[in-house]
Order: C-alpha cells, then structure tokens, then sequence
C-alpha cells in the first residue's frame, strides 16, 4: 500500500462531489472493505442505508420537517437550504452503529462505534483508491424521529452521519493535520 | 493502494506478537497516518499513550489490581494471568478518546468515538503495510479507577482499549467476513 494514500484522503463537501458516482462493483469493493474492520465480538455492529436518486425526496422532506421541529421560526431559505443538501453527492448513505441492548449485551458502546470508524475509513481509503472524493456528513436532523422513522432504525440503532461519495469538482488545499507530538505520550 | 491490504489486514492476538516491534521512524509514520482520520471540528478528539517496556510492571499491577477489585476471590493462576498481560507484544499503546464536556460542547460522542476508529484504522494498516501484525485488547479493566490514574486520564477521556503491535509468530487462517448483503440496504 502506497502509504500516500492514507495521508492525502481528505474530506470534500458534499457540494463539490458530483457524478459520476461508484459503479455497483465500486461499491461492492467499498463494503467489501468495510467488512474487514476490527469487530470484537463479531457482532457486526453497524451498517449502511444507501439513499438512491429516488429517494433522496423523502430525505429533503425529513431534513426540512426536522429543522422546522426544532426552529418554528424557520425561513423559507433556511427550509429550502435544508432540502437541498438531500441532493448533494452521487452516492449518499447512512451509517448506522447498534449499540448495547438487553438482546446484545455483550461489547460496550465504545467498541461497536469504533468498529464503525474503522470500517468507515477502509470504506472511505477504497473510495479515495478508486479517485473518488468523500465527505462525512451529520447534524442535529440526525436524532430526529422524523429520520429515525424514515430509516426506520430500530430502538438499539444510532444514526451516526452520512458518507457522500462521488467526483470531486474543486480540490481544496489540504488542512493542517496534528503531528505526533500532539496527541502521542508515553508512560 | 493495494486493495488487498486492506482486506488482509486481521486481528492478531498480542501473544502471537513479538520482536521486532516498530523502530521510532515507523512509529512515526503510524501516527502520521492516524492524524489523517476525518475528524470533524478539527478537535482530535483522541490520543495515543505508550507503555514502553520499563513501565510494563505498573500496568501489570493495574490489571492484577483491577481483577481482584471486581473479584477478592481470584486465585492466584488468574492474578497472574492477569499481570502477565502487560508483557506482550513488543509496541503497545492505549486508545484514549476525549468525550463531550462543559469546556467541549460540539461535536457529540459517537462522531469522536468514529474520528477514534478512523485514526486507529489508519495507524492498523500503516503497521500492517509494513509487514506488522497488529491487534486490540481490552476489558473489564479499561474502565477501572486504577487504570484511569495509571494514565492520569482527564474526566472526560474514556479508554477505549490497548493497540498492540509486532512481529506476527504464527498466522492464524483469516476469519470469515460479513458479506455486503448483511450489513448494507436501500432506502
């Protein structure tokens, strides 16, 4: 592995990522991937909703309802800025981490949403292998019934963000990453 | 990238790990890869504490410590068993993630937790691109008050779990990997 390519995937906005998007095989590559993170357990504690073209509506209609449901006061701009990041990116989907319940005790919280994170990277590496750009996504809409309900998440399910995935329009000059010294001590 | 590699990378217990673990340079480049995990709010919401090989008797103590602290009545065999933990694998390293606080509102739990597993994916397949093997450890100890002082963890760090790195003894058939089908759908 070209250890650049770990070093040079960066986020792109979902607004600069346009078609074409991952072919199915692409895709298929992708969750392949994915499915090799660490899993303590085995449990498999997370998964992925992908929103096709079709539905990206009934997503815009849950981002709008769902800022309404916290501002009343909303504009009429700020609703339809809502709506529209529905539309963004080619490939849009869910991440989804199932947590402790009284079904699956076993394997705290913790560990099944860093799981998640390492299956999303290997998702999010593959994708940036294949030229592709790739953003995270979330915000308070996240917890929100409405989006629950249009996931229809089960009560041990957490909505974590959405993984956009397409062809990057506009590259962005890489942030500032921290250097070892700042986040590595030794006992 | 080599795709494989991200699929070939497994789990690898840390007493199948032994020396030569990683020299200071690929070190380095290990936690150069981890800093490349997405991370929103540019928080770092996370950091790596190593355990070099004079401080292993403290952790050690801790783990036989924590074990008679949830069980007075562990016999000798498991205290040792216990203690004997610290010993393995030649780098070994704890995953603290930084949790929401008073003086860190944004950004909730799980997006830290993700950024968590993101940096530690990375980190894994740097080590594993270098013909490393590489596991995770963790326990009931993780959560023990002795654990927490041994590292002078902050109120709002959480250990999540050991990173143990080395030279792979015996490699062990891979496991057999979730399928696309049984983690992805579509709205």
């Amino acid at each position: 592995m070209s250890l650049a390519l770990i070093g040079t995937r960066m986020n792109v906005s979902p607004k600069r990522l346009i078609d074409p998007g991952p072919s199915p095989e692409q895709l298929e590559a992708m969750f392949s991937s994915a499915a090799a993170a660490p899993d303590h357990g085995q449990l498999t504690p997370w998964r992925f909703m992908i929103v096709p073209p079709a539905k990206r509506g009934l997503l815009a209609e849950v981002f709008a309802l769902a800022l309404i449901d916290r501002d009343p006061g909303a504009t009429l701009v700020q609703i339809e800025a809502a709506r529209e990041k529905a539309y963004r990116a080619p490939m849009l989907m869910l991440a989804v981490a199932r947590l402790v319940s009284d079904q699956e005790p076993e394997i705290p919280n913790v560990e099944r949403i860093v799981s998640l994170g390492c299956a999303m990277q290997n998702l999010l590496l593959t994708a940036h292998a294949m030229g592709f750009g790739s953003g995270l996504t979330s915000g308070q809409a996240m917890c929100s019934e409405r989006m629950r309900g249009l996931f229809r998440l089960g009560a041990d399910e957490h909505a974590v963000c959405f993984v956009n995935i397409g062809t990057v329009t506009k590259i962005k000059p890489p942030r500032v990453r921290p250097t070892a010294d700042q986040f590595v001590t030794s006992l």
